[in-house]
């Protein structure tokens, strides 16, 4: 089966955030990715795969090189790609003691390791300002490694965060927050982790609770935001783990 | 001050490992990092800046947008840029109690993401098998946020590491080895991290004393590579840190 010129331009442009809600889809790229979402409860609107990857998904559609290249968001496009759609259900969190709140994220890469790892970790869902990246850019999907499609991401506003966890206390990564090797944080908390370059807004800041850091031995000025939540998520499971 | 078209073309290929070897120059990106560039021991060829960076770079060579995105190895070219001599003096590792040695790390993004996290906890040298990707690659000088400056980074074969190491136990980390939380890792260890999609090598394997590996909770199949890195780094800073 061949791509029709109308599918080659709609899925090119879903490079576009604007696009991508418009059209309802998104491109999932890498074999691994394409296999956990073919694995996933997530609407698969077609595969699509060049000559030599054929055999592996049978039931895709042949694409050239040139067409890969174009519908493609990486400088080496992947022989296998898949596009998805964007489930519709409205989604909200669960009740949980541990709620994380990504601030004006701005790297799609960032937020598919934060998911990827919390994944690992066992947390499955995920709150995000709404001027975080989009979670269906493809190198959101990419970084994520399949795990975005077990994973709840949900948009949102700083306060109607906290109005649904009104018990929670605010706790924000800071610079210069207590050092987690000794601060406990609190068993209901939203921990918030801010801009790569600019760290948790003021406005946020007014309403923690506490401050917390990894504590610096070193020189670097700051740690990456998706390194930033892998050390906590480790520290926060390994309590529980120890009890 | 102009550029010259020599300069252009020169600064413009250092997107080439066999280019920058050849100059002994590399690009490094981005105000942060050009900062960091100038207060380090580095010497400095050139700095670059468009009109209006340039206030901020007042000795900067005063470049186009048009030639920013030429030499440039982003999407969205940095304002500032500069070129930097690759340091001639032949590196060594000093003696240490941890060694991280890096097998096979494909992703510069990886390399300077896990530089960063290092010199955050205070490790400032890093083995890597002669096939990771160049430290100088300007993607990996951009992630690390200026600690490539502040890092040895020794390329070698791991029998090398092993020879000059003798007495170092060598600890692997798999995706089923010891629970880093219950597994006390020898005061003297090399910590081998695999390649993004393949893991340590059964070559490695076949010489580790023991495998370690981050507990998981939930689905996710691995952990990115800078990801483990910084959750292993931290459980043996924190270690240390409470005695």
């Amino acid at each position: 089966m061949a791509i029709s010129k109308n599918d080659l331009k709609e899925f090119s442009s879903l490079k576009r955030k604007s696009k991508r809600s418009e059209l309802g889809l998104f491109l999932v790229e890498g074999i691994k990715n394409c296999e956990e979402l073919l694995a996933s409860d997530y609407e698969v609107e077609a595969v699509l795969a060049t000559n030599n990857s054929l055999h592996a998904f049978p039931n895709a559609i042949n694409i050239s090189s040139k067409d890969a290249a174009r519908i493609s968001q990486l400088k080496s496009p992947s022989p296998v790609m898949a596009i998805a759609k964007i489930p519709k259900n409205e989604n909200s969190l669960k009740e949980s003691n541990f709620i994380y709140f990504l601030e004006s994220t701005n790297d799609p890469g960032n937020l598919g390791t934060i998911i990827r790892t919390l994944d690992w970790f066992g947390i499955n869902q995920l709150a995000c300002s709404i001027d975080t990246v989009d979670v269906y850019n493809s190198k959101t999907v990419m970084a994520s490694m399949g795990s975005v499609f077990r994973t709840n991401v949900v948009y949102m506003d700083f306060t109607q965060l906290q109005s649904q966890f009104e018990n929670h206390k605010v706790i924000a990564t800071t610079i210069d927050g207590n050092n987690i090797y000794e601060f406990k944080i609190p068993e209901k908390s939203i921990i918030v982790f801010g801009n790569e370059s600019k760290g948790v807004s003021k406005e946020i800041l007014k309403h923690s609770f506490d401050q917390i850091t990894i504590p610096r031995f070193g020189k670097a000025e700051s740690l990456n935001v998706s390194t930033s939540v892998a050390v906590i998520t480790n520290e926060l499971v390994k309590s529980t783990f120890k009890g």
